[in-house]
């Protein structure tokens, strides 16, 4: 924005008195338009106010600016399959809409976009803007859907081509930012489904894209290819409203813990113990200098992965073609078919780029009192030993921090840098984690339903229609509980049903296990507690039944564990006995650990809850790379 | 707590209809002591309530049950010098008050807990306890001051000894965590400075401490020694108020940003790019064995660390012996003042065994590509490059996470591991930020005052009398801001003062540049912007002069800078050209980054907010390794 249009913005909001002044947003001088249609009225109050809209391109319609209202245009008529596969691919820029959000009910969606919603608007003619660069121009009235990202729903930003030094082609394009300053109105178009609209005056600010590289611009693209362009993927509209409910679940957490009274509590990242694969933290090996850093490997079994993108590439634009050159619909089904083929091959060649063959140290040649903390420092996995120590002084205490794992696991419930919500508490027990539990989960749910329901909406229409439904019941009603012994002899009992793993006491539940729980006996979360000491770490409480310990895991369906918690073990005599059973032979890192149990002991449990499960649970997302923005996972690190 | 204690809080509880009932603390039987005592009538209204508190023993006094209430003790005569020092240092247990918190005025404080606040109770005799194994033990009432950390104050619970197996002094010793279930009274002496106190009825649990092992009982320890008790020195009043401090300085800012409309995003710690120092992330030197674990270096130039501490600790017994017994106060001091020599001592010697050669395995010899991710990792310097691209599509976003910095720097302002609060916001310029900073602080400041201000009270008698006066200063102004070259030409102008580095253009400000200006010349913080493009990150946006940049430090008196801000570049070639300038070698890695340019650009700004440096600011302590529970620092990484 330039000064100029800063200090007419100030002005205007000075002079707006009276009524339904506009809300400007803070630390800029644009409006968000979330603060304008997110209303009763759908931003009607607002007509006739000056203001600045800032955004970026979701879709597109131009209209020769002299022609008389034409009749509406046949549906699926133009471009004509005739113009061939280039054209059609550049001309999906000017009526582009992103069909990633909406591959679902695609023709509906295309129906929509090209006939204007009831508008009688011809589309924009692509060979006609080809001739502008030595013709003088044709000007053109663009009808610019464009998303500041502050909610689900777009403006209409009315742009006179003839007021931009920027081409109609680049303004139209899918991404391009605009910052514009007008008028809000109620759009000409009676039918017209939005109440107003902008008549913009003078664009402040044009960010252009380029379309042959822009990667939005490629249609039908499934979720784990968009994953390649994290940086760009909260563009659309299904990422950006997940990121809208994952804000708010951590707000939520704070927010629920903080008012319960629990202290936050900064526990380290960097750590000296913890169990399991863990990423070792060190400065011995240095830092590797730009230019030598060594080339991914590229091709593995005559086929790379470069190689099989590109045909994604070309199938995409195939199916993309078929749509709008009105071919049947089988075809275009089958299509859509094959791509998917060639997206799994994608995904099994990245899984066969993964490292294995590593050329491991033995860490016995170096001198880890030389490295950067002077001892063998690690990622931690989790942060409730160190809460222990906070809560045996200030009671109840909480933490939100990444977890790391480094096992080489790569599927859709597991990453390597997981974040959890973990909260300890002195003076209680098991069943006061699980009431805890209970009521942090359903507060969670209650939370997304009264604050988040435009998004909600949004994403139950795109990946999961059952997501309200399910978070309205869970809200109201409290978990059934039971014990691992009574889930076991729920699952001997089911003898119609085969297992992969034969459910047996003493070992742990599969995800088989507490699928069928969740999904098909009591279709809805569930907490499972008490289980075999064996199938539970060290530290957590045995039981007076001495084979069983004080954990539980909240489960839910599709998912699987959200929630885990426990009563951890305060009895000094017990932990260090189950110390030295868990075949760690020096005990001298969990010295300050047992101190806790030497020195005013105390009686406590804690709860540990995995947002991106959390956030996998409330929108419905099959995959947990797609409920964080730059998934860290075996074999992959992007950005 | 045991099943009974339970029940019979839970059925009280149910009986408790009217009036001012008793607010049970969340997933415990228990009542918080600060639901109790922070009201206006400091408890009153509770008296006759049945409760059950919970807590660890922070000061103890014993009468014995049939004496006569005698008449106030001697003031400092007993135990008497001729008791010897052995028995000067376990009597400690029995009066023992959490001297480390009240330092600076030691002599006033032993009088109240000597003298009972006016109370006429003669102190617990020592050698008569001792005799209790073998006559039949005499009864005391035991008045032990107990806090479970949920505020400042401690709740006296009065407890006859008949009703504990365990013997009276341990009950009575300093850290002893106790539940009890009682009833709430006006304390029988009237010139108590208490309004309430817990009678004791039955002892739900005792945790016992071992006092010879209990570091805490380990009087006037320096708070750099109590480091090394990181999991228990939140039992201490001074680190429990700085931790409710710190976590209401998380919760606001969370409050703040959500209020203001930013989205909170989750930007990931393991990540590829980044500059200076950064740490390694790898499994390829795989995990230490437990066993073969590398002992720390103990000895260094004839001393050790263990026998320095060996030597503090007798230090610290003659010290306490010195002022029990009525020793005169120079002698006092000047045992106080051999300490501190000592610790110092301590520091120097801890510094030394500092990591220095460490063997360096060139990288180029490893293959990372085989390595977990497939690629180099380290961890995160900043979290803004990921936030710029949600900000390009999202509009206004923040996030909260660790920042490391491997930097073999040691002093009280630079920690390995701290955590900032980053937010990034599109359609924004410097002033903007600038704007976003100034209001964001003045937030934090005044929501310390609203929500935690016994906690500030508190610290502010043991850290910075200050601290108050100068949050309320800060919150109820704007601050002065001011570019760099004016700061220059302001520190030139002092002639009067010799600067170790000469201020001069195009350097960047020193510690002591800043200290000048903001201690001496404003006393208060200031924003200083504009500074050389030399001085700062390639990425910051060039102002139109080609010299300076958008870029803004908030700094603030003694503690330095506390939120950094910039706009960055947004114009792809500038961008492009200085990523080259700055000799990075490969520009692969930024291609992210450039896209954000290349598709759509906007204009952008943010900030960031040092959590640690906040809170130094806002509690006055001198030391970094005090703001953050398990500080990781250059050669130490405890528990």
């Amino acid at each position: 924005m330039d000064s100029h249009g800063k200090t007419h913005q100030k002005e205007h909001d000075d002079d707006d008195v009276s009524p339904n002044p506009v809300t400007l947003s803070k630390y800029s001088n644009r409006v968000e338009i979330k603060t304008l249609l997110e209303r009763s009225d759908l931003g009607a109050r607002f007509s006739g106010k000056r203001v600045v809209i800032g955004g970026w391109v979701k879709s597109s319609r131009a209209v020769k600016k002299d022609l008389p209202p034409p009749p509406p245009p046949p549906v699926l008529a133009i471009p004509p399959p005739s113009s061939g596969g280039n054209q059609a691919s550049t001309t999906a820029n000017i009526s582009c809409t992103e069909i990633i959000q909406s591959k679902m009910n695609i023709f509906r969606k295309l129906f929509d976009v090209l006939s204007g919603g009831g508008k009688t608007y011809p589309i924009f003619d692509k060979p006609e803007l080809a001739g502008q660069k030595t013709a003088p121009p044709p000007e053109y009235i663009l009808y610019l859907s464009v998303s500041d990202g502050s909610s689900v729903t777009s403006i209409q930003v009315v742009v006179d081509s003839a007021m931009s030094t920027v081409p109609p082609t680049q303004l139209m394009a899918l991404g391009t930012c605009i910052v514009a300053e007008g008028v809000l109105r109620q759009p000409m178009a009676a039918s017209a489904k939005h109440v107003i609209e902008l008549e913009a005056e003078k664009l402040l600010h044009v960010g252009t894209v380029d379309p042959e590289k822009y990667p939005l611009s490629k249609k039908q693209l499934p979720l784990h290819l968009l994953r390649d362009f994290s940086h760009f993927r909260p563009r659309t509209t299904t990422v950006g409203s997940v990121t809208r409910v994952h804000s708010a679940l951590t707000f939520a957490s704070h927010t629920f813990l903080q008012y319960n009274g629990f202290q936050y509590v900064q526990v380290p990242v960097i750590t000296t113990t913890g169990f399991g694969e863990m990423f070792r933290v060190t400065t011995l090996l240095g830092k590797t200098d730009d230019k030598e850093e060594k080339k991914h490997v590229k091709e593995k079994d005559g086929f790379s992965v470069d190689t099989v993108k590109a045909a994604i590439k070309e199938k995409t634009k195939l199916i993309d073609h078929l749509k709008r050159s009105d071919s049947n619909r089988e075809a275009v089904v089958a299509a859509v078919h094959d791509l998917k083929k060639t997206s799994d091959l994608a995904s099994q060649l990245e899984m066969k780029q993964k490292p294995k063959a590593a050329t491991l140290i033995k860490p016995e040649k170096l001198d880890f009192s030389k490295d950067f903390f002077g001892c063998d420092t690690y990622l931690t996995v989790s942060g409730r030993f160190h809460l222990e120590s906070y809560a045996s002084a200030l009671g109840k205490v909480y933490t939100f921090g990444p977890r790391f794992i480094a096992d080489k696991i790569d599927n859709a419930r597991h990453l390597a840098e997981m974040w959890n919500v973990e909260a300890e508490m002195a003076f209680s027990e098991l069943d006061d984690a699980m009431d805890c539990a209970d009521e942090f989960f359903k507060f969670l749910c209650k939370y997304l339903l009264e604050n988040r329901h435009e998004d909600m909406k949004f994403i139950s229409k795109r990946a999961d229609k059952t997501i309200i439904m399910r978070l309205e019941a869970t809200a109201s009603n409290s978990l059934l509980r039971f014990s691992y012994t009574e889930a076991i002899s729920l699952l001997q009992k089911a003898t119609s049903r085969t297992f992969e793993t034969k459910p047996e006491w003493g070992f742990a539940l599969t995800e088989e296990h507490l699928s069928y729980l969740t999904d098909e006996i009591y279709k809805g979360p569930v907490i499972i507690h008490s289980h075999p000491k064996e199938v539970k770490p060290f530290y957590i409480r045995l039981n007076d039944d001495k084979n069983t310990v004080a954990a539980f895991d909240l489960v839910v369906p599709k998912v699987g564990v959200v929630i885990t918690g426990s009563q951890n073990e305060e009895r000094f005599e017990i932990l260090d006995a189950r110390i030295g059973e868990s075949g760690y032979t020096t005990k001298e890192k969990y010295e300050w650990y047992l101190d806790l149990r030497r020195h005013g002991t105390v009686k406590h449990s804690g709860i540990s809850l995995k947002m991106e499960h959390m956030l996998l649970f409330a929108t419905g997302l099959p995959d947990i790379k797609d409920a964080i923005p730059f998934p860290r996972s075996w074999g992959k690190a992007n950005n």
